[in-house]
């Protein structure tokens, strides 16, 4: 059952408890993951090897497999599963690779000419979660547009099985990527690795992915402490559904649940103009859950997830603008107007028959996308996550001319000598 | 004198000596700035002010200046130097405005139709430092991408000077930006203050803008404490000039130098072909320097750079590429070839008559770029750093039954029940 409120009512106090989800600061891991970091940065392979003991409960001889090894996983897995990862490849792929474009160049002066051209970050770290959850979708998400970008390098890093392997899923997904080395590494130590570089793992220059809250904080710690940069920071997922009269209560409801199955920490929003939906879709919920696997964590994130009721579907854009929510689904039959009201979420799901799972796994959008608040700020990955955008400039005689006394100009009143002196110099020589 | 070096015998560890410039942590200064981003969180308005007094020796009865006042100081400046602006302004804008594109929908399965629409982000804010060093240029280069995204807030703020206004070319500047107001706040206080939000000033969602190692550490901190983001992590200036036998090492010289006047942890590093053009810029040094009035501070920048001679330009260009400098000038009657081998870098300059100051200033490109090899990772700001990317999907009924059993199988074999679900109840009640 979720809590309701209704929107009219609230107050700033009340709102901005309900739009705040960044309440674990991971303090009480901070120390832990400093001193992981600091190990692999002092000892390499033997920390990681150590930590494989420790952790993932495996004697690792050497720290990755070959492709030889791969492709003997990737054989254990069913004709369909493999059709079904070769689409999602196939989609993902037909979506980002229209991402990545020429620029033309601008002549800003006559004889100034201005321009910008992509390059791919040469080096990238990929980090798959694996353990009790393996998410072979994810090393889709990265691993398609790292390819895209045109990267030299992918070092991607997932912890191993107990039997020192890892999933046949995992491994079908890099045989359909070309990559041909997986790094047994899980953890804060996988980023520690990628950030520091190994014995047996290379250095990157970025670092991608999801994890738990050990691989976050350690992403974070990276992105302070070193040259590495990160794809974004994270936290855990959520959902947020706007539905009106028109949606079906049992749609919502599954929506709602597929968000809440995550973790006791996901949360499943729902804001509505209809208090009769909102009643419809806590029964759906009751119904729907009953029959999860994984209905004990689902029912605890619905406990900490709650539905908003509106007077109108302004409201509702309102709300979930403030929210920024990472997934928003639109569950109503008019939902065409409301694409241009969408200012802050990561992906949107338009209508009826668009669930976010699709999306999750094989529309051809990414998933890895902004939580807590920072599509405020942030987009989800795509192409552009992996390349950088230069810009390149050349100017002729005749360019020097018309712009030159305006940069001295300027280098003058900031009281910059020698930037004049690159111009003046050039003016007189010529 | 530059310290020169053999690329062909530097050894791996003298290479990551030349190569690595992250040389200041900031240890030092980060207990005092968390505690003026402690204050401000607290005290909002109030601390401000008294560090108004403390750092900017001013009392100040209101922290902002509005439209009345910056029209008044932007009479101040001469006609000459508004219409410099106006021309920096303008190639800003007609360079960056090209940078926001409109993408289309990708139909990655028929009925599955995928697109990414652009949003600003809302709430921006500008650092612009100021005291001594004055740097209207730096509002132009972040206030036009902001306007041109679209972002509907642009909160800008500046340390006052001991007058309690501000200089008469960033007046001019806001004028051309038609920003009414601006805030009197500099420091890790300014950042802390649009981080938080206080009486006066509003919180924003990102901050942007270059200042002191106070400023840089209050960025870098509010990034991973708090939901704002930051432009990027900001170092030293830097340039690295590939020159072979046909550069005039007269304008090598004036190009390094306009590096070296910034300060003295700036570095400007010459990579040559030619030994007798290394010594040649060596005495053009000696000549320009003499007569500059930044010569201390750039006579002690030149210190800590160096000349590196290779036996040939593809060594250069290898050098270069990882270094990952900020400012790339490329010294050569051939540099067209070259443009394809720059793979890191934040903005390059080509041929003999593109010198760095045109683009600091007027050409039309930003000057706000990754320093202190994070160009390896990160690109400069613009029009992009203001928006985000937000993914929109829907899905037809044909496009459900096309997509369904994809995502199926693939939340089946990941685990994902309630995914699973989301989309069979939606296909089960068609």
């Amino acid at each position: 059952m979720l809590n309701t409120y209704i929107y009219a009512d609230l107050t700033p106090e009340k709102m901005a408890d309900l739009l705040d989800r960044n309440t674990d600061p991971n303090h009480a891991i901070q120390d832990t993951v400093l001193s992981i970091i600091e190990d692999v940065k002092q000892h390499g392979d033997a920390a990681l090897k150590s930590y494989a003991k420790q952790f993932d409960k495996v004697e690792l001889e050497k720290l990755y497999l070959d492709s030889d090894d791969i492709d003997n996983l990737a054989m254990t897995i069913s004709r369909d599963q493999m059709r079904a990862l070769e689409i999602a490849f196939q989609n993902i792929h037909k979506f980002h690779q229209t991402q990545l474009k020429r620029e033309r160049t601008v002549e800003t002066m006559p004889g100034v000419k201005c321009w910008r051209e992509v390059r791919p970050i040469e080096k990238v770290g990929l980090y798959i979660p694996g353990g009790s959850a393996v998410l072979p979708s994810t090393l889709l998400m990265l691993g398609v547009p790292a390819r895209i970008a045109g990267c030299k390098e992918i070092v991607v890093c997932s912890p191993p099985q107990n039997n020192g392997k890892i999933n046949g899923f995992v491994a079908y997904c890099l045989k359909l990527l070309k990559i041909d080395k997986i790094y047994l590494v899980g953890g804060a130590q996988a980023v520690a690795a990628m950030a520091f570089g190994t014995q047996s793992i290379p250095k990157v220059n970025k670092i991608f992915g999801p994890g738990n809250q050990f691989v976050t904080k350690a992403k974070g710690i990276i992105q302070g402490m070193t040259d590495v940069s990160i794809d974004m920071p994270a936290g855990p997922s959520e959902v947020l559904v706007i539905a009106d009269e028109t949606a079906n209560p049992a749609y919502v409801a599954a929506d709602l649940l597929a968000q809440a199955e995550h973790g006791i920490d996901s949360q499943a929003v729902l804001v509505t103009t209809s208090s009769q939906l909102a009643d419809q879709v806590n029964q759906e919920l009751k119904a729907q859950l009953d029959v999860l696997p994984r209905k004990e964590l689902a029912a605890k994130a619905i406990e900490n997830s709650y539905t908003v009721i509106t007077e109108n579907i302004q409201e509702a854009m309102d709300f979930s603008n403030r929210y920024a929510p990472e997934h928003l689904i639109i569950e109503s039959d008019d939902w065409k107007p409301l694409i241009n009201k969408v200012q802050n979420a990561g992906s949107v799901f338009l209508g009826h028959l668009t669930p976010e799972s699709a999306g999750d796994y094989a529309s051809g959008t990414n998933h890895t996308l902004p939580t807590s608040g920072y599509a405020r700020s942030y987009s989800g990955v795509s192409v552009d996550s992996f390349v950088k955008k230069i810009t390149f400039q050349h100017i002729t005689e005749q360019g020097l001319e018309q712009i030159g006394s305006t940069v001295e100009i300027l280098a003058e009143l900031e009281g910059l000598q020698a930037h004049k002196n690159a111009v003046s110099i050039r003016k007189k020589k010529q």
